[in-house]
């Protein structure tokens, strides 16, 4: 069992995230599918999240001149996700234009992050990491756009 | 089984948190121990997740009126977290002064938030769901700043 | 004279805007204009503070539930330019294509929220200098777009 | 005539920041002064840019292994200045006790942050700037303080 695939855990209280929790307990009904909503949702948090620890590890190494591209694309996504995660939270007065097009944004940021971390990944275990981290957000993110449509 | 203590989970690969994991493949040491660290920043994320979503909730129902001071203080709280998920995130030329000073301030806005939504979690489900959210990052700041004494 | 055009100031020291200032202390070069970057920074951040105050302002007044979609599209706003602020602020490492989406979904955030407080405007001083904020800010977006053909 | 000190400006409309013209049209009254409080919003928001923009600063500068503490406490300063920058904008059912503790490690991290850079002051002139933005939003949080009790 992989506890990051919160979305699809079991419903008992507690089990699933509390973007899927406050996702079934939102006053009103909304169009998209709650789980693939409540994924994108906690992908995006869970990359900020990543790309900020990354970043941090990346000045910790020896060989930080070599990390700078690595640092910035990482400050840039944990940016992106961050922002793309609140909005895509909000179901009141749902826009579908903005939602689209900072969705694209999230996918171009944790494209970039994801690529440079990859690079990196087979001499520093964290950016294995966070690409891993980039890469599922990457998905989500194209998932729900799919699921827009 | 609880997998929002995802700090807690076994430590074969995936059931860990992306906090944990990269705690995990930090290039230096640290003094403070991973595990509470990583409950703590994953508390904080939760949190700013779920009163992100709760001022959303608040503003769908027939009484938003009445839940003014819910919204504020969720979004307070919201901002307040994710400086400090991000700042906590960092071990790099760690500042305890800086970190004991913005866990305070997390702490009191965790306490305010979750004062305000457990008024209203008899009539409001999202507002229960967040009051827990709030209180278990109240109580994971309060055991980060016991266990940096 | 209209300090919020800060990039146009005079160069004299503190006259600059600190975006302006810190690109100018830049210590690479970066194809760009400075002006059309500190400009969009700057109109990036005042959006930001507009849209946050906004959306606390409609909380304040007495017909709060007519103003539900402003506080939400203003709420959106102001995270989406917060991330662009961060972003373009950037000049390491430079990546267009990021820059270029991010960029776009900003226009999209200022342009709905813009629209959402010129209805307002009539009736909520606040609504009518937040739409202000909002248009500056997607005509600055759309230049610094157009800069970088 | 120095433009940062923006809430000090005449009072024809544009010459006020964004901070200050929002304050002038919040619906209610609040305790605090119109001038101190949007000095300090206007300060954060400076710091907050400044900060973001020396840590990318520090990573084009071939010393960027001297830098490290400076890149890490200009992107805490940066955090918890937007944070600060956000709960200050909001007077709805204002919040004295979150407000003061957040004040203090807004506090805490400008003065981490100024530091820094002054250490740094002689030698990379955008340390020189980012120093001036700290300690101007370390007083004006002071100011802030004061003004509250």
């Amino acid at each position: 069992m992989r506890c990051n695939d919160r979305s699809l855990l079991p419903t008992q209280e507690g089990a699933m995230s509390y973007a899927r929790q406050l996702l079934d307990t939102y006053p009103r009904s909304f169009d998209l599918d709650a789980g693939v909503l409540a994924a994108t949702i906690d992908a995006a948090n869970d990359c900020a999240q990543a790309c900020t620890s990354c970043a941090d590890d990346d000045l910790s190494e020896p060989d930080v001149a070599e990390m700078v591209k690595c640092i910035r694309l990482c400050l840039d996504c944990a940016d992106v996700c961050t922002a793309t995660g609140r909005v895509i939270s909000r179901q009141t007065e749902y826009d579908a234009v903005l939602t689209r097009s900072l969705l694209e944004a999230c996918v171009t940021a944790c494209s970039s992050s994801g690529d440079e971390c990859e690079r990196h990944a087979a001499m520093h275990e964290h950016c294995r990491v966070c690409a891993e981290a980039c890469r599922r957000c990457e998905q989500a993110c194209q998932q729900l756009l799919a699921a827009m449509q």
